[in-house]
């Protein structure tokens, strides 16, 4: 049921580089182990808030099983999905984990992670272990301060096309990719 | 200098319905505006936190003429800027409000805002008015919880091309877009 591939392919990414990552704002699917139970829900309520210690913010419902779990365990992975993935991350979001085990389920496969208990979901093409930081508004706001203490990557990452919900079910796929200038000073480079 | 076109011809948008529009992930433009004088800045680490009454968490960086901005008045817009913009934004990125009038600058254009002092900007497909509803994290990490209180968009916004940064001058735009069924019960429309 929680196969472990032997071929672990994903490539360690820095962790300063890992900001790029989270924020265009793609879906991820966040990971959680619960008393040796594995589950999956897709989020889009996230932001980057450091970017060395990467720390990331994010607001998970209380009605998701998945709360309790980030909660009580104080760690997760966010996992980043490319489009082809869609049909999988939208089935994730439409059950809850109370119920159904979603790796089994929609064919997903968890990973072992290396510094948290929750798995990487290997069919994603990043995959950022993390551990929850700060709770001070997790009362008020169910918002979870994370630190990233691992990122892995794999070949398709450069080129993915991330899913975003545009909100009930809409969703928009990257599309093409610039690159401007921007001096050290720039609000798009600045790292203090 | 601050010119007010006489025509406003930007659309009032529900709430409600605000959420679709930055859980995404675009590249913002922050409008403020402090002792009268207005500033802009590109940002985009902000998340959706709650669906009525919407609010928004970012993080603005204490180097950022914004900053204090944002801090003394409690209020600012969020506009969103399209693919067309992206010179313009990248430039607000790359000086400070402290020494440049940004509008004027880079041919931007102010519209009075109907709750706040900042202002809308005109070319942007939507803009979000704000006030600063929380302040419990920003001495830790420059994080404002924001309420947004008045929201406009105007003709192009459901076809927005938004801009997204993947880190260093790297930017991702929209690309296609896609409806899928999600029951009431789904992540991805649960709004308790």
């Amino acid at each position: 049921m929680k196969t472990q591939p032997k071929r672990f392919t994903k490539k360690e990414l820095p962790l300063e580089q890992v900001y790029g990552l989270l924020e265009s704002g793609p879906v991820v699917l966040l990971s959680t182990a619960r008393a040796g139970r594995f589950n999956i829900m897709p989020m889009s309520w996230h932001l980057m808030m450091e970017f060395t210690p990467p720390l990331v913010g994010c607001v998970v419902s209380g009605a998701n099983y998945s709360f309790e779990s980030l909660r009580k365990s104080g760690e997760c992975v966010l996992n980043i999905p490319a489009e082809n993935l869609l049909k999988k991350v939208t089935a994730c979001g439409n059950v809850s984990g109370e119920s159904v085990d979603k790796f089994e389920k929609f064919g997903l496969t968890p990973l072992a992670a290396t510094l948290v208990k929750a798995p990487l979901v290997a069919e994603c093409c990043a995959n950022l272990e993390c551990r929850v930081a700060d709770r001070t508004l997790v009362s008020k706001y169910n918002f979870f301060v994370l630190e990233i203490v691992k990122a892995w990557v794999d070949a398709r990452y450069k080129q993915r096309r991330t899913i975003h919900h545009e909100g009930e079910g809409h969703f928009m796929f990257a599309g093409h990719r610039m690159k401007m200038a921007t001096p050290k000073t720039s609000v798009f480079t600045q790292k203090d």
